[in-house]
């Protein structure tokens, strides 16, 4: 589950009119969901029962019906008096490999009330906010959502625009988000013993089930890089053994990778230097990488930060045995 | 049809080792291709004719016969006696919002020699090298095709690899690839009349049929930028609107933009200037970025280079009417 306003706050750092909370690393996390596959539902109430599977069929039933978007409503209010809400494209909602699901259970057990028990929308791959908690309807439609939050927020509102707001309806909603990696251990600003190598580690991941190829770790500000072990390596990588091989049922629907990787990497540390910045960049399967700076991705709202993670850890070259 | 060793030119500056065709900006074309679904080929020969659209029938009926891949082998043979082959997924290979097809036509006419007669494998939003031309054969597979071309060529080898060259077959194949922008015209190094601004225009895309949602300009090396106009925006922008609603069959298929985005921007110059770095770059819609410098993306084989496209023109500020 990924707040996409992860990092907004080195955003900030390049332009004051960036708005929104100030989320550095930590607005993510990962969880296992249990649910059924919205193209299920929607094929059981609409297709005869021996058509039951039969995804293209509900695709033409839809789209010959004019449906072109899955709108979600949740139940919670905002202050304007509207519900949260989001829709999807058929094409997305429809897409049996796209796992979008109607989840019942958080890492088996019911959902909680703050995570949106008792049924909320799961759709792997996309920014949180179309992920509508507290479910209360499902509805068909020609169009997208109404709700402020697909129309007029969470849309990327590009660097050319400063001052000038552009017609945000015209924008599109956004829905899956770039590659991305973070440096978790050691901390920003930590000072650290020099024992003559440091181990880093983190996350990365990126969206629409692309999953994460390489993670890379400097100490020369990009001149030269060590390549990080991944867990678990990116579907990608390992297409021809286990992963499409798996009987489990969730890993074998589909060669995607929806949740973040972990990775960690040893790096030599120089006899006596004091001060070290790291950076880290991620490359996914369909090899995107990061920006180096901040300012390449700048937009109004702070949304979708992926530049290289950078930390400044400093070393304690003293000698323990005097 | 994108030959993705475009751009590789500007990767050979930074490192003697890239090897390959010099390639520049010109290795893409694209054109209209009819065929059939590969997915529907499959069916047709497989499921009985009442499942015929059941794709989800066709995937568990070659899941559970253990094909994880679909190969193709083409009829030309390299040096070392094998034929040029590839392979796909079968989650890719069979779904039919991909639209993988064995073609026959290339823009309403025969394919010609050249581009594969009699058939051929188009893979939209996929590198060229797995289109296999001269189509001998379709086989279904437990692993991937094991052509030289498949298993130790188009890989991306990354930039910690000098000098060491890592097992390739663990590498995964590139499928699809990352977003990309360049200016055609004007040329790098022409000169221009000073007549106060000059029009630039050129092409982008990206892989997996993610649309381009933005291309930028910069004339001061990405301090500020101009916003392209595209032709054709991207289906997420228009997702309420146009593309999705189309009775075209190619267009009502899916949201997925398959061809290149065509753009063009005016920009102004100002007087008595002699000289400037034009740079280009662009947004897809899962919100990827280019890499500044091309350094960013080395790799041995010099594949996938994506970094700002950089022209420099002068201009002549001469007064005509003296």
């Amino acid at each position: 589950m990924i707040k996409y306003d992860i990092k907004r706050a080195d955003l900030e750092q390049h332009r004051p009119y960036v708005k929104g909370l100030s989320w550095s690393e930590g607005a993510i996390s990962t969880a296992e969901w249990t649910g059924v596959l919205l193209v299920d539902l929607l094929a059981y109430h609409l297709l005869p029962a021996s058509q039951r599977t039969n995804y293209q069929a509900l695709y033409e039933l839809l789209k010959n019906a004019g449906v072109r978007h899955i709108r979600f409503d949740g139940l919670d209010m905002d202050p304007t008096g509207g519900v949260f809400g989001s829709s999807l494209p058929i094409d997305l909602a429809l897409d049996p490999h796209r796992e979008v699901i109607v989840a019942f259970e958080m890492n088996n057990k019911p959902i909680t009330r703050d995570h949106g028990f008792p049924l909320r929308i799961i759709i792997p791959g996309s920014i949180g906010a179309r992920q509508v908690k507290w479910l209360d309807q499902i509805t068909l439609s020609t169009d997208e959502s109404e709700s402020f939050w697909q129309q007029l927020d969470y849309k990327y509102v590009l660097p050319t625009a400063d001052g000038k707001v552009p017609d945000l309806k015209s924008l599109p909603a956004i829905l899956d988000y770039p590659v991305q990696s973070v440096i978790c251990t050691p901390s920003d600003g930590q000072t650290l013993k020099n024992t003559g190598s440091v181990t880093l580690s983190g996350y990365a991941f990126s969206g629409g089930g692309r999953g994460i190829i390489s993670v890379r770790v400097s100490s020369d500000g990009g001149k030269s890089w060590y390549e990080a072990k991944l867990s678990p390596a990116s579907p990608a990588i390992q297409s021809n053994v286990a992963e499409i091989n798996s009987d489990s049922p969730s890993k074998s629907r589909s060669v995607k990778q929806w949740a973040w990787t972990l990775w960690t990497v040893d790096i030599p540390i120089p006899k006596g230097i004091d001060e070290i910045e790291f950076v880290c960049s991620a490359v996914d399967s369909s090899y995107n990488t990061q920006p180096e700076i901040c300012s390449a991705t700048l937009n109004v709202r702070g949304l979708l930060s992926n530049c290289w993670h950078r930390i400044n850890i400093r070393f304690d070259n003293s000698d323990c045995k005097k």
